[in-house]
């Protein structure tokens, strides 16, 4: 397997970062496709939520790692947004065929990344390394980092008790009503290695939060200790781009999960959420009427189509958001 | 995954066997499917070769235990004789795209079993456990013995310097010759769990040696310390299939590997081999000539056609072999 030299030293690499954006998996990923068009894809370092990260089957599995890896590699299962193009499923045929659990399918290709994964980790690998090492693998010269190097995982409590992410997620299908979510193990985690050493030599201009569920995907690495402050520090603008369209999340659980937890479905409360920490939130033009609401909050709004259907809308809510961060660094140089 | 309750305590199935095979890969397994059919499946052991084990991508590869595992489940490849049937290659298609080691191909349903293997030992569970495990999944009535619960890695010094075993047999193919053969890990190594525990309640009849490769399959058995002892101890006629035919191999290097080390590529060097620890060796028609020599040494002969192309040959042989140990049996109460 070849492996990188030190990926993670490469000062020449992280120099050349002029954009971190905080994902989760399908949406943040297409937002990463997009950045990585509109940039010059070594410009862009994507840091990834691995609070979904779980052992199954004894493998490390990283959704949302891989979701962003297969995206940009142009190798992902382009109707679903995750998992590989073309996939087969005997491995998972076989497990079944043997009483083995099958409510988490891997393919025969996708296996070989958790395959790695395990051992590289085993190994004594941090998950830094071995996310850099599978970029270079699969050819992508946008950065991939994970939030951290620390395991946490997600547990939500649900009207059947407390559930497991992936449970609930994946064998439950998002079932069960869900009252509160933790991440285990997140007071004790770190800003992961590659964040740390990146941003040390990173040109940055902006930090943009993808339309990423924001209790599941986004909330997890802002809860890591010390990485909210790592990126205000950077003294750039912080921009979000809202999950939600007319109080419609475009996929995924984000709107069933708010309404569940009494949180009013609305990019209003996007901007609650983010107070504090963003600088400008990029609306759908839908929600243009909100705009007034969020400017009171001290919070920049421009407004585009943001769903991205389309690789040219992935470009051009990508163009929006930097467009945003920009218009948001002028006025900081003019004040 | 579906667990056995415990399946080395199993005393009322181990009370059922009463022949123990030694085995390596194929040659092996091939005569273990004769005499699951010429007796009650139940009433077969394998005991098998487990210094092939090797750790590969992380995962604990047991090729012997899998070559037998797959036979005595009908799902074998036939041609091969290792490996599943019907089987595709894209985690190992996947893995070369990404430049990993392309040289020991797994297919993706056969992963299945390395990735559980792998995570019982992480878990703790002992080979004999895992082994026992997978016999039942795969619906296994026979017992599946590993020669061993610790680790036990074969090494061979060639002319090109010493080579773990599946370096020089897979990748180069038994290129290099070889000079010494050695099995790290064989001096500390103990009769494994299911060895011990089956025949303490085993109402053996015969130990028969498969036709396996002298050297690199039955040596690595006898050599665990302890273990030819306790299958003497059964006080039970052991006889073994010759594994040459005139002077020629069926398969696999073992004619090769006798002549590079100077030993006579014979079934009377069989015969020397074994003497001491076998009472009967089964030779085919074509070595009739040698039987004189072989009883001298004070070993019991029977002739028949060894070589095992259809099951009806398989049968036949199990059959001979078995007819042998009770020749021996009548013999030494008649003495």
């Amino acid at each position: 397997m070849s492996r990188v030299g030190d990926p993670l030293d490469s000062t020449a690499a992280s120099s050349r970062i002029k954009v971190v954006m905080l994902s989760g998996g399908v949406g943040g990923a297409k937002l990463a496709l997009g950045l990585s068009r509109v940039l010059e894809p070594s410009e862009l370092a994507v840091l990834v939520n691995t609070a979904d990260d779980f052992l199954h089957l004894g493998l490390n599995i990283s959704p949302d790692l891989d979701t962003v890896l297969y995206t940009l590699a142009g190798v992902v299962h382009a109707e679903q947004g995750w998992g590989r193009a073309q996939e087969r499923f005997e491995f998972a045929t076989a497990l079944r065929e043997q009483g083995g659990p099958d409510w988490f399918t891997l393919g025969d290709r996708d296996l070989r990344v958790h395959v790695y994964r395990t051992r590289r980790l085993l190994e004594g690998a941090s998950l830094s390394q071995v996310s850099a090492e599978l970029a270079q693998q699969f050819g992508i010269r946008s950065q991939l980092w994970p939030m951290s190097d620390e395991p946490v995982a997600t547990f939500v409590d649900t009207e059947q008790g407390e559930l497991a992410f992936q449970d609930w997620f994946v064998r439950l299908r998002c079932g069960p009503q869900v009252q509160a979510i933790r991440f285990q193990g997140v007071s004790a985690a770190r800003p992961s290695q590659a964040l740390q050493h990146g941003l040390a030599t990173a040109n940055l201009s902006a930090v943009i939060l993808a339309p990423s569920n924001p209790l599941l995907s986004i909330d997890p690495i802002l809860a890591v200790p010390g990485l909210p402050e790592l990126l205000r520090a950077q003294g750039r603008p912080i921009v979000a781009v809202s999950p939600l369209i007319a109080g419609q999340a475009v996929k995924g659980p984000t709107a069933t999960l708010m309404a569940g937890l009494g949180l009013p479905c609305d990019s209003v409360e996007i901007a609650r959420r983010y107070h504090g920490f963003i600088d400008g939130l990029l609306l759908d033009r839908q929600d243009a009427s909100r705009c007034e609401q969020i400017e009171a909050l001290g919070i920049r709004t421009r407004i585009t189509d943001t769903l991205m259907r389309s690789l040219e809308d992935r470009e051009r809510v990508a163009r929006e958001a930097l467009a945003l961060a920009a218009q948001l660094s002028t006025r900081r140089r003019d004040a």
